[in-house]
């Protein structure tokens, strides 16, 4: 069966490709695995049947026929894991490879996500400007550490690109518009590199169709809706 | 080679198990590896021997001769896909289960840590108060999805308690305190369950025995310090 994943039929990024269909779809291009995609509604995303394949009712799901999931973490790593070229053979390197990926996810995502959030649900609010700092600094903490594991290498495990560099990249563009890289040379252009493979352009390129396609139709989404998705 | 796992010398948590040796812990007693723990310091923790296993200078880590892991997420996934008894053997359960992990870790965690972190750091502030109804808000609309989505059923895949069961679990004990479970019946017992496991018993034990052997010889830590590791 083809795979078939789920994705906003009107994504409240606006084709940047922020949206959690993205990492999912650029792994699926990375090991060269056909997919189609079924566009969900805000209010199909809320209905017994999408629940049924994801209890938050958010995007993506993942389905092959064997196997059905929820969460791009655990799509990710299990095309990771199933296919070749997104994780290194050897045991060691492997390992350390998806220790990165839940890097991604787990460290450093939530305070990038803290501050995305309070420019979304607090940006009227008389804290927001004395709250900033704070969320800056919690993230400026990660991008050290990030900066010194990387170091001067390609990418972070043995200079293989692998899905610990997908998902750690996936989140780090969530920055690129705040500048909160700009301190950080060697992540902007990690950054840069992962941007620029072929199969990170045909993923893109793919979700920025479907908002080409429905601008305008759906008559836009509230502005400062939040992309957080799963 | 005997696992080894890193822990707090003196954890901020006071023995309660809110550390993230917690869950690597509680996994290994599942599936019953015998494991040794390496006590670090806080200023060990940011020692460049530690940074080469933890980039983010955190606990736990976990090594095995054969692989050297960061990210509870990341080490208790290892446990449970290379020893029997905490994930399902059928490939769609199986999968089920790693997606329920990664949920725990990146949709139902943050706002759990969000509204934890504002205690820690916040708790002084002006707008501390006006803030916490939509810090509890974004929590129960992640419980409402959970307590659908676990139902009348014992655990979360299959009615066999998983890693996803597990890192759920690990999740939900750091909101007993808060009294946000009161209106989830079906939650707090999940939570009952888990921890009258024989296995939960042996590790909670275990990482409090730490924290007695410890108690007053560091001193303490400061009021307010954030449990936050990884």
């Amino acid at each position: 069966m083809t795979v078939t994943i789920t994705a906003f039929a009107a994504s409240p990024d606006r084709g940047r490709g922020m949206a959690r269909d993205m990492p999912v779809r650029w792994a699926l291009e990375e090991v060269g695995l056909p997919y189609q995609v079924r566009l969900v509604s805000f209010a199909e995303m809320k209905e017994p049947t999408h629940l049924g394949l994801q209890p938050f009712g958010q995007i993506p799901t993942y389905e092959d026929g064997t196997v059905a999931l929820f969460e791009s973490g655990a799509i990710v790593l299990h095309i990771a894991q199933n296919h070749k070229g997104l994780l290194p053979e050897e045991p060691a390197a492997r390992g350390r490879a998806i220790a990165w990926l839940f890097a991604a996810l787990s460290t450093l995502e939530p305070p990038v996500l803290d501050r995305e959030t309070a420019g979304f649900l607090e940006c009227d609010e008389p804290w927001y400007a004395a709250r900033q700092p704070m969320l800056e600094s919690r993230i400026r903490a990660r991008l050290d550490a990030l900066a010194a594991g990387l170091g001067e290498t390609e990418w972070l495990v043995n200079g293989m690109f692998s899905a610990g560099d997908l998902q750690m990249v996936t989140v780090l563009r969530r920055l690129v518009s705040s500048g909160l890289l700009d301190g950080y040379p060697t992540l902007s252009a990690y950054v840069g590199r992962a941007e620029a493979r072929p199969a990170f352009q045909r993923a893109f390129a793919a979700q920025r169709v479907v908002f080409e396609a429905n601008e305008g139709s759906e008559g836009g989404q509230p502005s400062g809706y939040t992309a957080r998705t799963k």
